[in-house]
């Protein structure tokens, strides 16, 4: 099976990150690269981790040049993906690494993002209950934010379950990946470096109406969250400390029962063992999820902790995991679980 | 006046601290500087930062040596500061750095660290309702620990004001300092750069009943506190986000008023104006503190974030701020409030 | 005495740096500080760290708000102080921390900089020779650039005693905050961290005629520099690792002599004891120069290494040593030489 | 085919490196994985992000445990592999990634590591002249130094050129990694995180020695090499800046020239486009090496600039590809020139 490729955004972080992981899926033939403000470029003078593509000149991106393709990943600006998909046809699967598609509620939709709401994509975090079937044979993937995908998984088993209180309360650190590829002053290495962080403080970031989504779904019920995002001095990977209330009568056997129960085959989630916990360098380019969990028995809460690379699992590899399986390939094809440690 | 200050430990991170603050202070003059294992070296080649103290030679820690001070700082391991004061006599200022004396109930210092209890000092938090009273004249000082400093700060003034409920959520990001000098592999710069990862997680960590003691003081009622500390890539800092549900018909102007009202007038602790918030790069090297709060409606919390500087204001800028209270000198006499960035 | 000081340009790195000092100096009152993209903006917003100054509200640059202060520093981009001094008239110490008016040779400057020289100034490295001489009562200062700082500082006692050949090759890596402040995308945080890559290679840096200006000047001959700077991922401090072909019979003996004499009395150039080596670490924040040399036998080369902060020693600290000097002050006075560290 | 290999020093950073690539190399099945102070332990703790052999026991180093194997790296401190070597017999291919290889003059091992020297095997730097026919069906490979691959790389072609004179001048900055796994207090993170320094000045870095090999082999004469190496604030990379006289009448299009040939065919090693410069970070993890060099007309002197990963193309990645050319197996197999960026 040859898979024919193209991705829109190419010269930005995520656009990148998915061309390092298509480069070395073995089904895969990437087709045309795109960028706006950098058409006619050289990809290797814009990205020049990604070798093999050095002498890729990037195209303009318009419905012309990503036609033909069996695969297509836009890496677009949020509110772009519609208007492109449109363009696209039926034929081709489009896969969503903006935020376009991710909500099913129209009202959260705009209430954060304060556009119209463009629809709802199945949604490309395969271990959520049901996903894999949402995904099998789709034409269309809205993949996941990154945040959303560190606190989901770290979260979901717990309240799938029904284990623990509606309220979540959690904190995530992100590198600075995560803000993107455009200049701006906060983000020079002069300010990030020896730094710490909060911003989108009280309720405001835009991830958290896709958290409260998934995890209300795992509930059964309507899960409060709040969520506080902090910038931390490294390029990549987020750490999600999230914490609820155990319900009555919880014990610590049952947590981790859920969660032994929940990602006993799951290929790229590991419940490290007890006393280990989850650090974000070990996962520093891999496709894992490193999820570690306490009961503080003086609160009665549980600390549930994940780390992912934001633009690997939290990104681009949940993007090609997602492609895989609704291209009925093998869902680990091309996806490492190994990181690039120390 | 001229205060004539020793300091036991001078070799680790707290000890080069408050030797740095020291050689600015204007009323100290710096007499003893001791270690254990680096007795006989020279201070220049374990503190290459503290030039003009490098031709010092570390003496040991014996009575005799830091007897005929005004002050003597104790940067000791937990445990050993209780012989040493024994030691001193009533005469001296003993200023101690580590754990010792910082809990009032003795189970829970047996709990936490294992030991015999040594009793308690004044708390050397100036800030705290009452803490400058009880440190005018002091002749013991147990400065907080980093986390609480950071913690208690961020918290109090809400709970001072009855307007939170008696249960904390709190993860704070410190720098690698914060682990201490002694040579550790996870604590490496190939282990720690590109990493966040936490520890004590799910009630363990010695300074919880620390935080305990201050916030249910401030609120006349027990409060639980569940904390998860992390450790950040970056040498210095501490950025602690606090959680606290409201209580029933609290509005976000009350919140901020409160907050106002206590730091009105405190030299060190700076809320900022709304809108901006904490780095902990804008208060490196400073004993500065640096707080913003948000009312997430959503949920009815608060959070709370604050930025400090884990040696400077977490250790030995509290360290001498309560020492100019307790020999009578203006509060802020050798202390800065600038930090130094980027 | 009162010295009335504003600094132009105040939103910057440099700018910054030298508010944070002259917040510090005991002789200086700060007055005006401007900004032209930032002017209306508060200080606190654009340089959190500067928390006494917060409150300031950043003026536009002009003849009329500068006019009147005893000191005017300009930290203003390349070409632009030439204008803005010659409005200011003789009244008033002029600090240009730019580069317009550090080169005596007008071809030089013309060639590195492609515009016409605007003249020279007293040279603002107290530790060359005859420049105190020339700074006492200067009405104009020229602030050296960062590299040449760190470079001239490493090299230039070799060539005053002429142990060295006169073709040095020097290497030196750069925090990048030397880079300013201006949002670019080579410089966010993303890319600089876990990175090092060189820039201005082959002879383009366009501080290479300031080294060969000095080197130059302490050889009594034309020195011949072949400079590669890199960019370090840190926020501040030069390593300069300069290396030149030791004279026929020169010794390692000749060579430490030199130096030992050349800093012998220099408060802010500390020649380490044998067998200690800089490190950019233990003058961040400090005015202090830390300074090694090693002989080479097998290639009979002197390898000189210099770590300076490049904010202060290279750049705002020089500035206002330079000052105390025009100003009669004691030179120290305002300065640091201790680092914060770790 | 299947090649069974072993690794012993399995919790290092050198052993963890190449079991990252063997995880991934199609023709590799891992066999024992050792250690001797961590026996028994599991290899999840020790290298936890290598999660496919998290379940891993390290054995003991012992002849028993290595024997039956295809392969077996040896990731030994200095002075170790010789003893191993012998026990192993003339089945396996041996590939040491420690020095007790490396030199052919034993003279110099002795004066640099001050032990008997014990022999010489076939270097494993493919791109050297000779150097892949030494390797077709060898049983022994001593891998080189991270420095002086990433020297040679970048001098080589102009000394086999006959195009620079015999003495470079180089400067290396090299991430933590390179100094190992052992807990030191200067490798803490505390003290690297914003801090460059030099180590091993003036002649006496092991590795110095082997570029002198390496170079003056290729210029078929002595080649001096003045070498400073220093420790930049990151986990991995070493960008080498290396430095020669041009030979008289030397032109900048012969020296390009020299490279274009001495790389046009080479798999790993990427002579940028002009104007472009290498950066650590695009090579992270990767094979791959990226070169540009600059002609300075007013020194006369080439400026030749490396990039590599240091455990990757400078140890473990340059061990596996050895081993392919020794194996007859394709040269890149198992082997990626895509670097983890940002």
């Amino acid at each position: 099976m040859v898979v024919r490729a193209a991705v829109a955004g190419a010269s930005g972080y995520a656009g990148g990150e998915v061309l390092r992981l298509l480069v070395g899926h073995p089904e895969v033939e990437i087709g045309a690269v795109t960028g706006n403000s950098n058409a006619g470029q050289l990809l290797g003078a814009l990205q020049p981790h990604l070798l093999p593509l050095a002498g890729r000149v990037l195209e303009p991106t318009t419905a012309e040049v990503l036609a033909g393709h069996d695969v297509v990943f836009l890496a677009l600006p949020h509110g772009q993906s519609a208007a492109v998909a449109a363009q696209l046809g039926d034929e081709a699967l489009i896969v969503d690494m903006g935020a376009d598609f991710r909500l099913a509620d129209a009202a959260d939709w705009e209430k954060f993002y304060g556009s119209p709401h463009a629809g709802t994509w199945p949604y490309g975090l395969p271990e959520l209950p049901g996903a894999r079937a949402a995904l099998a044979g789709a034409k269309r993937i809205a993949v996941p934010g990154c945040y959303p995908t560190a606190v989901s998984l770290a979260l979901f088993p717990a309240y799938a379950a029904g284990l623990v209180e509606p309220e979540a309360v959690i904190t995530a650190a992100s590198g600075t990946s995560g803000a993107g590829k455009a200049a701006k002053p906060h983000l020079l290495g002069s300010e990030v470096m020896g730094s710490m962080s909060p911003y989108g403080v009280g309720g405001g970031h835009r991830h958290t109406p896709e958290m409260i989504q998934n995890l209300s779904a795992a509930a059964g019920r309507r899960v409060s969250v709040s969520f506080t995002p902090t910038l931390a001095p490294m390029p990549r990977g987020i750490l999600a400390t999230c914490s609820a209330k155990a319900g009555p009568g919880v014990t610590a056997a049952e947590l981790r029962a859920a969660y032994e129960k929940a990602y006993a085959d799951e290929p790229f989630v590991h419940l490290l063992p007890e006393g280990q916990w989850p650090a974000t360098a070990a996962v520093h380019g891999s496709n894992a999820v490193q999820i570690q969990i306490a009961y503080d028995e003086s609160t009665h809460r549980l600390i549930a902790i994940s780390a992912i690379d934001n633009l690997t699992k939290g990104t681009a590899g949940g993007a090609v995991q997602s492609m895989n399986i609704a291209l009925g390939l093998p869902e680990s094809t091309g996806l490492s679980t190994i990181g690039v440690a120390p």
